[in-house]
């Protein structure tokens, strides 16, 4: 993999112009209950409410005319799908989406929304690989991935590089793992623009492959997954475990009461609406799975894209 | 009354250690939906989650030493009693909290957090008056009031000296009405800082003594209310009806169904946890009753603190 800084900064250049540069927000209140500077990202005011706009706005303006033209293709569970479908209309040309059948209602009229053309298909993994291939034969799109794709990991680093813009003397960066793209691109960006920063992958316990893979020193592929952070459903990347290896200092996992908890209270205490997957890393410090005391600890709140018909503490 | 823009500028000074200078968000999609440009003055983030923290610490740091010494007390349904909590906390003297007894849970620990002394009474305006009366005869303190009081309103006027310093070129201000705290500091701020600015109250049909009292020319006791909006729930005060006759330019009612649509679309737009009561004006763009197409268009967004346990839509 050639992912770099520089190539993280191309990224930036390319994206900006489609893209919000999303505020730092601070918290009196849980820096006091934490005892550290926390430094929220909050990419749940990025366009299409997810850090996923800026690796696929990335990867789409980087495609040659040609191979633009004959659209661009992905399976996500939700996010991606809607940000691809946002980029390929942004560039005018088409977008297949493959979407797993679950898919919160919210994500799947975000993508209708977007213009995006929608195949549904099961909810698992090889489902939706194998239902991805048949619409490139079909159509002769290109396969964006939503996370093993290098374009898509340095459109997510961007959000790394205007964190620590905005915050320089960042301790520590905690960031939410799923296929590993965000984490990546962050770590990449993170340690490279200051080489003493500690970055700690977070990552739901009943979706531990990340973890397991990083404790067992090979990548670990984990068949039934169950989180509400729905967005870290995926299993971990084989580029992405890859650079997770080089670049990353640790990998904690957490429990599905302690992501609820950690939502509730960005919610009830910053006034922001963020989804399960966001609160992982705050959950992270809940549950003491970090050194983080006196510190100062950049978090990224991927995204905010929520079913308000069904959130996690509504289900009894 | 004196309120005039001088007094707002003063307790503006007085209070900027203690409050946030709150953002104004835009929201791409919320105009396109609106051909208006929204301007919204997210006061969700104001300290203790709403804009009344303004009045309140306005009230508690102009009274003298001798008189702040013997405690503050006040009957609130909610966002003002956790305020004056805060700022009797902040002067380091006592506040007794009058609140009904069917107020949101959050509210409630959010003044018992703050140290304020609650005194329970049945949820009808009467008793918290008389409750109040009685806290005051038994401890000698000074009741502040929580909009019949102009260091009150001073200090929620700033809300609209914020939002005008930022947003200079507005045609229109949306306020919503309950007592007239916030509108009166916002219309007299608005209408001397901007003369030919529109200033128009938005308040909930199932509590719309505003509305009635405006049309009447006189005020109007309206005995039962009946909305979601929980903190617009008060009748209009005296001072309040007459600055609102002189500085107002309408007064507009809005159904409980718009409010929770209008809730709810902001939460999932704009990623931020708003109040119902704060809901209210742009469910009044949402039902059409004001005159605000290509219009630029100010919000004030009163407040923050949900029972996220008991959302509107969860209601079936």
């Amino acid at each position: 993999m050639a992912l770099d800084l520089a190539a993280i900064r191309s990224a930036h250049e390319r994206i900006r112009p489609y893209i919000h540069r999303t505020p730092v927000l601070t918290s009196a209140r849980l820096d006091a209950a934490s005892g550290a500077s926390l430094f929220f990202k909050c990419e749940n005011f990025q366009k299409v409410g997810a850090f996923k706009a800026r690796g696929a706005t990335n990867a789409v303006f980087s495609l040659d005319e040609a191979t633009a033209q004959r659209g661009v293709a992905t399976h996500s569970s939700g996010n991606h799908a809607a940000a691809l479908s946002r980029a390929a209309k942004l560039r005018g040309i088409a977008a297949h989406i493959v979407m797993p059948s679950n898919s919160p209602k919210v994500k799947v009229r975000a993508v209708e929304g977007y213009g995006g053309r929608i195949v549904f298909c099961e909810p698992n993994q090889r489902a939706r690989e194998a239902a991805c291939v048949r619409v490139i034969a079909e159509t002769g799109a290109t396969l964006i991935h939503p996370f093993e794709n290098e374009q898509v990991m340095a459109g997510a680093g961007t959000v790394a590089v205007e964190l620590l813009e905005e915050i320089p003397d960042l301790d520590l960066v905690l960031c939410p793992v799923g296929g590993g793209g965000v984490l990546c691109g962050t770590a990449v960006a993170a340690k490279t623009m200051r080489p003493g920063i500690k970055v700690i992958a977070t990552e739901p316990a009943g979706a531990s492959d990340a973890a397991e893979s990083f404790q067992q020193g090979k990548l670990v592929y984990q068949e039934k997954k169950e989180t509400i952070a729905d967005g870290l459903l995926t299993n971990l990347g084989a580029p992405n475990f890859a650079l997770i290896q080089r670049y990353v200092d640790d990998v904690v996992t957490v429990s599905e009461e302690a992501i609820v908890t950690a939502m509730r209270t960005i919610w009830e205490t910053m006034k922001i609406v963020i989804e399960p997957s966001g609160a992982v890393p705050y959950a992270a410090i809940l549950e003491d799975k970090v050194d983080f005391r006196s510190k100062r600890v950049g978090i990224i709140l991927t995204g905010g894209n929520v079913d308000l018909d069904a959130l996690p503490w509504m289900k009894i």
